[in-house]
């Protein structure tokens, strides 16, 4: 198949494109390279199956040339940073909800009409179900970001309805792993390796979360898009689908397990409240039997997952350099 | 009270200045007169606490001179042609949701923080529960137009959540009475007027819709926003309201009160399915029992809301001309 992948040079964009080209796919690539890092696409610019196209998904018409014959759109490129919305607040409109409609106007024009999406537990805000299914109530947005990957998910539902798209929008929990790029494990490992005696924790560390390693991540966007493509609901082409792990942790959880992978015992400053900052949602634990029961299920459990994340970031400490 | 109301020269829009004038509040009414109709603002602009910006909010900054000292913005500027999005898919991304950001953006730096949206049942897509409540489960979106409704929610919701905005949606049912612009009853005017003899029905005329005078819809917005002003939940300053009535009808039923309004009895010429196009929902019901709660309810019946628009149409028919 010819699949197109935007966030390419991605945390998880990358590592999905370096799985397609294993399964022998010839992959187009996209990414603007805002966030996205150059060491994570050496190993699929070595492959004669991949074409990378560096641009700006805001530019419209930019992925009208590389459609033709482009079965499969994996859109994941977006501002994933949920924190900088209160100091920047029309990036979440233009990074996710702009460029999610540019790729569906191209997708609307070329004759493409398959497109997975990366949405978020954010889009749902706090729940009051837990674990929390697809249909849960009506969130009432707490972020910029979670209200603009809902946005994107009703964009994308939308096109399923007026113009025959077949839409998948998967609601990850915080994915870890190799090229893990940003976020609280991410500033754990910064901060220990900049000062292996002191660590402050942003919250009293109650908040719980669920984490998937990324690796389970790609497989469940493969296993449900390309090989398992459930039966659509007789009435709707559009399917949301929650990808994480059947458990969750306590931050101060994963802090004792970073320290411990690290050989580290340093002193613990924890802040006060269970919310990091303004949006942060103290409890995210996704209902994933829908995922699931198509055939995918995780292989790595949440403790191992962090060890993992944690002892990539020691030894590639290059990427505090990129994110600096 | 100083009140800016976004869409002022609209068919609900126009009917709450006028109201608020006449209860004495300063108004300072935007629009920029795309659907926007002259003759509807004539009676405001006579009125010395009346102040007409005309602008289009894609403008960024063209409501921050105006926004000093507001105390309430009725944000209801909006594209309300639902067909419409199959035909020009980036009208409500532009004209919906980057308008309403922009609103919220301009509050953001002004330090105006009441917003009250008109939302519309149509945000919902096809729900499965009715009357419909508004804690219901996350739409399966089925236009561009109410994807676009339920992604202003969330920015409104998102700055309630980080910066402490108060924030009321009212989810509409479709609004009728004087001034009413477009929509069904609008088109069977139109053709009955034309043609007294032949009325042509989109789809079946099965679909079951509910509907609301525009005075009630007006009076919902006062009292909830400025009178009731319910106790918010503990956790949101955010709050969806659904306006409707507590009953409805099926489209072939205001047919009849239209052509017996009328005193005609044309042939009629039903087309075929349960939709009148992509993405008409057969069957919009909502639960209003929130809304009532606060003390507010509908004063007119659907039958008699659909005869006093037919009869307004009728003895106005220039609308027609300037929609031709």
């Amino acid at each position: 198949m010819i699949i197109l992948v935007t966030g390419a040079a991605g945390f998880i964009g990358s590592t999905l494109v370096d799985r397609l080209l294993a399964l022998d796919h010839r992959v187009i690539g996209v990414d603007n390279f805002s966030t996205g890092l150059r060491p994570f696409v050496q190993p699929a610019l070595a492959h004669p199956q991949y074409t990378l196209v560096e641009g700006d998904l805001l530019q419209p018409g930019l992925l009208a040339p590389w459609l033709a014959g482009v079965d499969m759109v994996y859109h994941l490129a977006a501002n994933a940073d949920i924190r900088g919305g209160l100091a920047a607040p029309r990036r979440d409109l233009e990074q996710n909800v702009l460029a999610t409609f540019n790729v569906l106007d191209s997708m609307r024009e070329s004759g493409a009409r398959r497109i997975a999406f990366a949405s978020s537990a954010a889009a749902l805000g706090e729940p009051s179900v837990f674990p929390t299914p697809e249909d849960c109530a009506v969130p009432v947005q707490t972020s910029l970001y979670g209200a603009s990957k809902m946005a994107c998910e009703g964009l994308i539902a939308a096109h399923c309805e007026g113009w025959g798209f077949e839409g998948h929008a998967f609601r990850f929990v915080s994915v870890l792993g190799p090229r893990y790029p940003h976020g609280h494990v991410f500033d754990f490992v910064r901060q220990l390796l900049a000062d292996p005696a002191h660590l402050n924790v942003l919250g009293d560390g109650s908040p719980r979360k669920s984490y998937l390693h990324v690796d389970d991540c790609v497989a469940g966007l493969l296993h449900i898009c390309l090989q398992a493509r459930p039966a659509q609901t007789a009435r709707h082409r559009f399917q949301a689908l929650h990808l994480g792990h059947p458990s969750f942790c306590q931050v101060r959880d994963s802090v004792g397990w970073i320290c411990d992978e690290l050989g580290l015992e340093p002193e613990l400053h924890f802040g006060s409240g269970d919310r990091g900052w303004v949006g942060d949602n103290p409890f995210v634990f996704l209902d994933v039997s829908r995922a699931i029961s198509t055939g995918w299920q995780p292989r790595h459990g949440i403790e191992a997952s962090v060890r993992a994340t944690a002892r990539w970031l020691a030894d590639n400490a290059w990427i505090f350099e990129e994110r600096a």
